[in-house]
């Protein structure tokens, strides 16, 4: 099952490698990650996505809580949260896929970002599935280059319940 | 001197806290990182900043292209790129401040992602500049949760020459 986790941690080197050494050290692999500064000095906030056995992952979560450097460790999965993902990327678009191409950029509401006479950047936020299509939808063009955030996660206000 | 790193890397367990290991084992601090898959299978990109000694950060270059999993590096910083990052936040958002919140949000072409009695979640997309902008006007409100990607770059299409 996938799922994700938000850790707050304390900015200092070494934190990052540790918490990975913690999953690959299961053979686990981490499908995406980001890490960056919160309000609070010294503190870091990351977001893990991963797929696994569920008793596995509750190790894992466990071990992670035993970490010094780590403060809070969240497993999204459990509650109900908003998930977004940023992704560029960079598409071949001659005269004869451009228009076409700007259309599909209207419709998944993206933004150009930059232009060439024969490539067009985008940026597009949205959720993995949304970006999945999109990705799959320019692949006919020509994708030259793709970078995606991993995914980001807030907890929902409200929680509904879950079934 | 702030650098971007984009690495391109193996997806293999292990690949992400030996990167990160080369970094903490200089004592340096990542300031952010974020991986995810790419369209190639088995092949995840990285986007890493950190700030630091200029040949210092040449060195960690270097042995990062000694590492069997790394594939290509390249130092953005060294090229015209597009910088964006994805944030999230959670702001107190009562009568008496929602309207001016909502104006920021127009202003800053945010998304509202998620709302609540009290509470507003938040969707934006910018260069770090931006957003820190941003964070600190939400401040002042009460940012109850904030969660940001890292910064992802393309290398623009057009090269200007670097001054």
């Amino acid at each position: 099952m996938r799922h994700v986790l938000s850790v707050l941690v304390e900015d200092e080197p070494g934190v990052l490698s540790r918490v990975s050494a913690l999953f690959s050290g299961r053979g686990f692999n981490i499908t995406s990650l980001n890490v960056a500064p919160t309000l609070e000095a010294q503190v870091s906030h990351m977001t893990i996505t991963t797929r696994g056995d569920e008793q596995i992952i509750e190790q894992i979560i466990k071990q992670l809580r035993k970490l010094v450097t780590v403060i809070k460790v969240v497993d999204i999965t459990a509650v109900t949260a908003v998930e977004r993902e940023l992704v560029l990327l960079k598409v071949q678009a001659g005269d004869e896929n451009r228009a076409e191409i700007l259309r599909i950029v209207d419709i998944f509401r993206c933004k150009v970002v930059d232009v060439s006479v024969d490539e067009l950047s985008i940026e597009v936020t949205g959720t993995g599935e949304k970006l999945d299509a999109l990705i799959k939808l320019m692949e006919k063009f020509g994708v030259k280059e793709l970078v995606r955030s991993g995914v980001c996660a807030l907890k929902r206000s409200i929680q509904a319940d879950k079934v």
